[in-house]
């Protein structure tokens, strides 16, 4: 259903548990980065109407999201700052092809991917944590129900961009590119490293 | 309260009455485009919490109106479309100063007078068509608060980024700026021609 390529390692766990604040911080700048794309998405193709409906519900979310992690690590006493961005979302937009509707196309299907990804890592992270953290496995599978759905929202848009078999493809090709990138991980320890 | 120099010439109601579409037009790119700017200060000032908190409100407001505009351009059987951006919000931009924490304070000013000369318009356009189109007008007239609201949230806002008075001078400078904008006007018939 989240058109993945391959399941988290569990090198990221061992990260995880090595710099598990970091991870929480990196996580609010992924739903305000996720508000941000979304917003993008509604200027770029301000004419599609479907498009923007479902861009501004996702805008809402992330950013409802974003204020939930912050008042969770404001509860943890964990300070809220800047980080150096990771090489996950990067590498996926460096696939991005330049021309309309390729375009278009691409990024609604990184976007669904990064959606994808975040899903299982909530859900990941949720069952690592339950017995020592029930409150945090608790708040990651509250979120995990509103991923998977906007990863299938970013899929099903595609489709304005081209016929069904055409985005499958396309998702086939740039889900495994996704795989590859996390199966590299990175040393920053990220939501997706 | 707006903060405006000056107020708009009867200029601006010619063009109007020559062009409403494209003015009803232009006004739901104008909440598409204040909502992304709400969301790019929330990327720039990320640390900030009470910035991100007023942003994130700002963005859910605009993108509602952004919808409820669309809706009345639908009630009417006017096809929303692209249009030719005006030179008013690329030359309003010009000025903020490049280096913080000027361009901060800048940027909260600049969308503050945006707001301002938005919520004088709204209202000028509710009189000036209250007589033939009353259902417009009162739409106008709904919008004028939320309109007003923001502007004194980025005034505000603009105070974490230096002392009150240096911001009320600097406000006062790029208010003159504007209001010379808007009194050279464009041919291009906007919402802030």
């Amino acid at each position: 259903m989240l058109h993945l390529k391959t399941a988290s390692q569990k090198r990221w766990l061992t990260q995880v548990d090595a710099n598990l604040e970091e991870v929480l911080i990196d996580h609010a700048h992924c739903e305000r980065k996720a508000a941000s794309t979304a917003m993008n998405l509604i200027n770029a193709y301000t004419e599609n109407r479907d498009l923007c409906h479902e861009m501004k519900r996702i805008v809402e979310e992330e950013l409802e999201h974003f204020e939930m992690v912050l008042a969770l690590l404001d509860q943890r006493g964990i300070v809220f700052r800047r980080l150096a961005v990771g090489p996950y979302g990067r590498r996926l937009n460096q696939l991005v092809r330049p021309s309309e509707p390729l375009r278009g196309i691409d990024r609604l299907l990184v976007a669904s991917l990064i959606e994808a990804r975040s899903c299982e890592r909530f859900s990941l992270l949720a069952d690592h944590i339950r017995d020592r953290d029930a409150e945090l496995a608790d708040f990651y599978e509250s979120l995990f129900e509103s991923e998977a759905r906007h990863h299938s929202t970013y899929v099903r848009l595609a489709e304005h961009f081209a016929p069904r078999e055409t985005v499958r493809e396309r998702l086939d090709q740039l889900s495994a590119s996704e795989s590859e990138i996390i199966r590299e991980g990175s040393s920053l320890v990220r939501m997706h490293s």
